[in-house]
């Protein structure tokens, strides 16, 4: 099987216009195939100020009603999609930007209200493989970003995260695939404030037991959660570190991998 | 040959949401091969007037400065183009939405300054149709909004007459290829105001001898110039008319046709 690295952008990296040139410019080096996920938090929210759309966040995570639905596909499907696709074309790196309505790619339901009405998030049902095969067999680069849809007309917002585990666990079928979560810390750290605390190899057993005992920093939770996921499910491995070291991180020289 | 409809759709459509919605549907039920050009303009003023950014209008047509490129690539190429996408999904058409710089498929250079720096404005410099046909070739139909790119890294502002244009003549060398500019009225009609006097065929003398006469209205003549030019370039024809009659239209029982 060939290779394919399935990266997420975090949103610190996005909303850093120096920061994401160069990880651009570094992407668009790598010679294996590569599917990027974004999600694009503050720019967002930065819209919805300056459009007077009040925006509700529970846990860190934001409600989605009709007008924020709206805020969102502007900002991840339109403006940072097109934004960061334009400059891998000046990288050429021949990029094309997706959301999961696209090629009907992502098919997700309404997230059904439980205790709280997170409002039209998706969670996701399927990615179809073939339309990203296709893609990527005539060179391309896809470029997702996390809206999804429901296949009825309606587009949902989806967390950027699930989305690239959904895709790498899907794309494992036809690839050696290997899944990278790149932000701004070097990889899971043991001291949250130190960076050179990084774990290079973590285990679920270790993991469970970081856990237990409270070591492991809340935010990253989830994400982790979301690699073990990935892994139990078939691809390669699962690579967390800087995104200003992607190739490194693709060569698995840095960042904590999780196999 | 076989065939391709290249079918832009006008802003009047695009902003009325149960017409654009038949439109869609009408169009998901058309066998042939199908590549949709979409603008959508007051939702963009909307959108600048919520945000407080001034528009400038000359001659009815935009001054594009940087936060306006910004508004138009959010609202083009993200909420109008994923919307447009995901409806047709509803309707069993497996859409791709693109700007020109997804797949490197329209590379255009920012107007040069004459009399009027109309701003982030591009005219196009050519169509990739590579990448278009592979995704046609996939069973895809794309939809472009009208967002360009220099290949530098700059999104482009572009008319979108002319994206249909640009996009029918470069694919008319593998396809029999019929553009059809699909709006609110019923064709090209010798009294603006009686959608009865819809002129069939329109020929080049005819119109050469109607604009000397001042009979066609204004706001025509960009788009009829765009026609004549294309059907100079090898398309097969030329067809303007009712969206609400799509299918009509693609059959050549109504609007004019323009050969």
């Amino acid at each position: 099987m060939s290779r394919l690295f399935v990266i997420k952008i975090g949103g610190n990296i996005v909303d850093n216009e120096s920061k994401l040139a160069q990880f651009l410019s570094d992407l668009s080096s790598i010679e294996d195939r590569i599917i990027l996920i974004h999600g694009g938090g503050k720019i967002a929210t930065a819209l919805a100020d300056k459009m007077g759309v009040e925006q509700t966040m529970v846990n860190g995570r934001r409600i989605t009603d009709a007008s924020t639905l709206e805020i969102v596909t502007m900002v991840y499907a339109g403006l940072i999609n097109k934004n960061i696709v334009a400059q891998l074309q000046a990288n050429g790196c021949n990029a094309i930007g997706l959301s999961g309505a696209d090629g009907n790619t992502i098919l997700s339901h309404k997230r059904t209200v439980a205790l709280l009405d997170y409002g039209y998030v998706g969670d996701v049902d399927m990615v179809n493989t073939s339309v990203i095969s296709a893609l990527l067999q005539a060179g391309l680069v896809p470029v997702f970003s996390a809206i999804t849809h429901d296949g009825k007309g309606q587009l949902l917002n989806t967390n950027a995260d699930t989305v690239a585990q959904e895709i790498a666990t899907a794309m494992a079928k036809e690839f050696k695939t290997t899944l990278i979560y790149s932000f701004e810390k070097e990889g899971v750290l043991l001291d949250v404030d130190d960076d050179a605390s990084v774990i290079p190899h973590l285990s679920s057993e270790y993991y469970e037991e970081l856990k237990a005992e409270s070591k492991i920093f809340a935010g990253m939770i989830p994400k982790l959660d979301n690699a073990f996921s990935a892994v139990s499910r078939g691809i390669d491995g699962v690579i967390i570190g800087k995104a200003e070291k992607i190739k490194e991180l693709t060569s698995g020289k840095t960042g904590t991998l999780i196999k």
